[in-house]
């Protein structure tokens, strides 16, 4: 494999050197003549028109490659070095329209459309949890595909304001009711904080979709839960959808809706490293709101994370 | 006039306590049973929806409150009690939603309705500048009226995004299409900044828009600058639009769109001591965007702005 | 019970817009209609004058006001909806003298004597330690209670400055003097940090307080804690006072005099959980310091610390 | 003179390194060895319990001094070198009580009843401007002497919350009922702000303060109105008070009551040459909240005027 | 001209969206096969061994290159449309060595050989004010050139900490020494604060430099000193250096040596303006320090002193 | 022993008061009279020259005294009472040259030269980590000791930048090779964090020195791991060196090239009371940097652990 795809190392230009593409990758577009090299994109969703509460998502992406520089080429704990074993690149960002939440749908939508005939599996970096909406339009557009999902909120809502139906509260309910989700190969980790009803989890009960609460989370320990996620998942195509709300907001405050009793960063990394060996079809990173992160740590976390992210796709893809 | 209208001293209870409604004013809705007695209606919309940039304008109205409880009984430059002039209120916020536009403009619009029954007066804490335009189609349903603008942008453009026609930076094109406006009786002031090309001030002048750049306002001076806005809205009923990011964006960090180069709090307050006299039937105070605003200090001058707003407005209502 | 009491939904109305009340509960002083219906009251008690660090707790009421927006209905958790249980009801501040500390404690014994004759019981929001003293003044005039009092420091020391007895270090010191409590239903949990000397420890033992320092909090566990705990105050008529600087200051950061290696935000609700079944005759949570809490994320957490007090107080009302 | 009060230079030890008294003085206490050749103590009175609103001003001289290591040996405007003309030095903080207003004024008194036996003239760094009136009692203990007062409130407020004659609103009229000083020899400038109502400058009126409003400030320009300033104290002893609050909270925001409209930071240090030639006596610079200064530069700002009237004092000393 | 070297606009991709080139400009390096196409370079130097207080500078060109994004195609002011006129590309970043002055200079004086042959005018993004020291020893390599200089500080000393020759606050007098500028034909605008003493201002007078403290600047008026400037350049090539120093800390604080009492944001764009019709033959903005620009203002501002520059520039190339 | 080295009490002088000495102990330099009887020196080295990523430790000892004013005279967990035990002084800062790396390690070690004499040990407040290779040439001159290094790197590369051999990132590869460090009693815990290689790790084993990664760390237990690091350095003279960014980011933002995952603030004290009984001849904790710490908690936290380094000292010194 050539240099092309490997990130510059901060020992040749100092990490706040350069232009910020997401972890010092090469960034191209679609007419770009490597793009069939590319094994893993890294995609950019600037978009929050979907955020019912705190808004600010939008800018995640630009702070998320800014924090990327920090990134180096292998991975401490589990010493993958993912851009030896596979092609990776920075695909930018997809245009959204802020002032309209069907039409930024159907970008995003097309947008990831393009990637299949290329081979090409994403790794985004949103935006708010509407996100992951479109995206699953594409990736499961032939068959419902199953999901591992950190949150403090399932998500699940119908909706909200008097039957609106497409808010950050509401996408896996679309996606369950779209069948683009197999709902008994969904499991949710890390569901917390004061809620209105039961009408989100009796939905998931209703479906098959397993609920796993943060006081069990802990009771049980991590790697005990992760087991049983890996299980309820199996090796079928599964995506995986991590909001940085799932951490706890002492460690991530930048974000729209934080739940207090969450997860530390130690943790925020472990269950990742637990979907080694998974048939990761895609993964998002979603609601780092970079206007409540003065101090830019949730985004660093946030890339930490994708770094993780990557580091077992990469092991998936290359075996 | 009773007690019953006067906000309470910092001198009884300190500025830091108790709960933060509108300059300390009465806290009432529709079916309050002194809602008749109201001369001028303070209201909050927190609305952002149409922000095509950095979002936060929905989180205004609350810290405008909170900022609001700084401002006492007499306006110490123009010795006016406005207080002691006319009953005012706090009327609480519309309630919009965050993602849904045209639902959003028609529960705004709904809600300016309910005034004109009770003989009330808006002065509105925005919201981004969108918000203008649903409180305009009720106070204008009958007959265009005039507007004093300050702002650094014009808002005068015809879509973004490939024909989205309801953003923050049109509402003054679609209010003059939409007949709400007279544009022969509309003045901008303070416009500045890079711009896209020429196709706002290009329809301003089509259609009789006055619009005074920040280099003219400064080289004339404001007491000219505004005798001639004074002079273009005459007499007849005038709204007044006060976009926050008229005023140097170091002055006004809390802010979306800011442009550099803009005139100081002084002249920020001057400019409305200048409309005294006018027939101010509504006003209001957008984009103060507090995710943006960590000091506060945007919204205590915002605050203070809308204090002097109301001061004029009071001695207009109580001649 | 009707829905007056109860606090609208976010999705209804956004968490960001409406005034800020507690919780969004109704706001009513004594001369409502509905106070005899009010089972708990929350109240802000806007005061610092014993502080003799950090300033900033006077603003602790209006800021966890603004946060606890974000608490909706249910606890995920214990799965408690305390506005189903029991009427409760946003009574306001207590309007403190900033400047003359026996006048401002004299103030609040008074506002709290007046809820006795309507039977509510109180939450409140401080404000500095010393608070707690003309609480229980109220509180315990008829018979000392019990205390269970999370903190990092203890509060029991006898004078500061070279005699000056009324500070936020001395309430319980006063208060046992007073008779308010009765020392031995009284645990200590959390204390840590750098420490004068053994002067408040050496009182504590001698009129027989439990003093559980963080080195055994975590080495016994916070279940074993939290048993011996609820033996300690049993089953008669006990307050809970808690510190947010219980918590480790990265978790609440907003507090005037922070000690490191404390709890986190988990452990900080577990606690309060544990005192299910407790009588809990009045509680509070003081010391958050919005000047130091840039994030507002002490205030969250503070507010979701209130939440848990409400579920347990609640529980114990309702049965 | 020796180089023993030298401060040293940024061009040997860098200004980030060493220990921060103010301007790089050499700290000493009443008992050191070279006490009797100081002209101009540098005081740090860190104390705001007269505090009314926002507090922090307790903080004010450890920022101060901090932001002080920036200042350098010559004034680049007037060209004056104060170390070369006078002994300057830091005497340290008056330690006050910060819960017990009157003991806390008897401390600053009898700090500032020693300065005399030396000869020594204070430069004082507060604390709110409660700070004033204890230092006057001192002072002016022999003979009322004239002011220069830098402010955008009065502070001659009777008393607050029911008869709390002691606060930051009130010094000056105690001041003037005490016969510290004479009040047809006070100037005050930069008043501005919503007001209570005209108790104060009806006081002032009725005992012959100049007030200098800020539209009179702007509207005669800044070298018309200090020659009346000047003019109005004449040749006899003077105290110069200067409010932070005085300047724009932009260029200030570090400060507890805030009036926005105020002179910009190159007007805040002409205001001061223009005292050259005065007979001051001593001289304050109050009301610098650093919990309110994320920046710190209001604090930078504070010391720049500080050093400005250092130079004057000491061209006045070494006359 | 293409619509290769065309900045999105705002209106198509939002201004959030998208990878932060210099003004959204076209990113290339020297291989790219447009490079002789370029007119004007912009060039970040992420670099900032030679601060000797605050540092900060080498996070600026990324901070610059986010806040230019706001930049749009047209001048408000002068009506300039630079990306009609001249191709402007983004060339990145000279990588520098942050532990290593003078292999830094050498790499950046060698990065900056390399635009002459392809015929591009540098405008340089730093950085602190050592970087424009080897910028010049590359365009002045063959003659010395004029330089307009915006600064509060000269620049011109000799050396500090005991002999050490090359700091950002010796450039211009080894840039003098070295026979790059024509003393003669420089001025430098702005100076002032506090100082060491009158080594650097003897050292200009000696050579002839021009040097106008701010106190003048306002004394004669913005238009007449820049006049002066015009002339004392004449028509000769020119380099510009803007150090953001010269403008106000409270409008420009993000900055590791500021000086209070300086130029207000609408002055720091003019005096650019001013600039018209010279032969600039390459520009710097240097010293913002993103670690002290919380708000990102400072950037802000930067890239609206640098889309000035840009301009004018692009007038006299296109001419 | 006399009263001249015990801090003042926070009971006597308000801890914001006073001049921030570390811990307020007496500031003295090597001409004071009293020099001898020293027997812990608290020094600043304010130099961050040595930093190939985000600057500011050449801040961190001012922060860190500002903070350590919190610090009282007795260690809550361990009743240590150190300036009981033994004498302690803060010796003021080295004045690094910041435009000079080498001139500065010269400096320094010939400051810490200095000591030995006197008989004092050193904890140091960083400044960056380079800072450790110049004080260990000075205290192993004479023979190689053992280190407990606690960090999240290892510092232990060869040279960055195409051969730079002094940076933050190499000082321990340095000392090895200089013979200041016994490698077989070297032990680094903590370890984390995306990786270039193994080029550190690798020269680590060949030497001998152990690595313990973070996943060691808490699979292990923080009590086990420290047994088998006090076996490594055993009896022998020992340094420890503390990395701020050792504690994870959460907790110590402060910092410039920081590593999620890592421990909590009550593990960050732990270890090092694990440590009691060593033969420790010096300590820094390094670092922390102000520019990245808004909100100080870094620093307090910094100097808890210094606290606890300077009991542990202490006690040995004292047996």
């Amino acid at each position: 494999m050539s240099d092309f795809f490997k990130p510059i190392s901060g020992m040749e230009l100092p990490r706040f050197a350069g232009m910020p593409s997401f972890m010092r990758l090469p960034n191209m577009d679609f007419d770009h003549a490597r793009i069939d090299d590319v094994h893993i994109g890294l995609i950019g969703v600037p978009w929050d028109s979907g955020t019912t509460n705190r808004p600010g998502p939008r800018h995640g992406p630009r702070q998320l490659r800014d924090a990327s520089t920090m990134i180096r080429a292998q991975n401490g704990a589990t010493r993958v070095r993912p851009f030896d074993l596979v092609n990776c690149a920075d695909l930018g960002d997809v245009g959204p329209n802020p002032a309209d939440i069907p039409d930024s749908m159907d970008r995003i939508t097309a947008f990831y459309d393009r990637l299949k005939p290329h081979g090409i599996t994403p790794l985004t970096a949103g935006g708010d949890h509407l996100t992951s909406l479109p995206v699953l339009r594409s990736l499961a557009k032939d068959a419902p595909v199953g999901m591992v999902h950190f949150d403090s909120h399932t998500d699940l809502y119908h909706s909200y304001f008097g039957g609106t139906m497409y808010t950050h509260g509401t996408p896996f309910r679309r996606a369950v009711e779209e069948g683009l989700l197999d709902p008994k190969r969904v499991v949710q980790i890390g569901i917390r904080g004061s809620t209105y009803d039961d009408e989100d989890t009796d939905f998931a009960e209703s479906v098959g979709i397993r609920v796993i609460r943060i006081e069990e989370f802990f009771a049980r320990g991590l790697q005990d839960v992760m087991a049983e996620a890996r299980e309820i998942v199996g090796q079928e195509p599964t995506y995986v959808s991590y909001d940085i709300d799932f951490v706890d907001p002492t460690f991530a405050p930048g974000t729209g809706t934080p739940e207090v009793g969450g997860p530390n960063s130690f943790d925020a990394l472990e269950v990742v490293r637990a979907l080694d060996g998974l048939d990761i079809i895609g993964a998002d990173l979603v609601e780092v709101s970079p206007p409540f992160d003065a101090s830019g740590n949730t985004a660093f976390l946030g890339v930490s994370i994708m770094f993780e992210l990557l580091c077992v796709m990469a092991r998936h893809i290359a075996k």
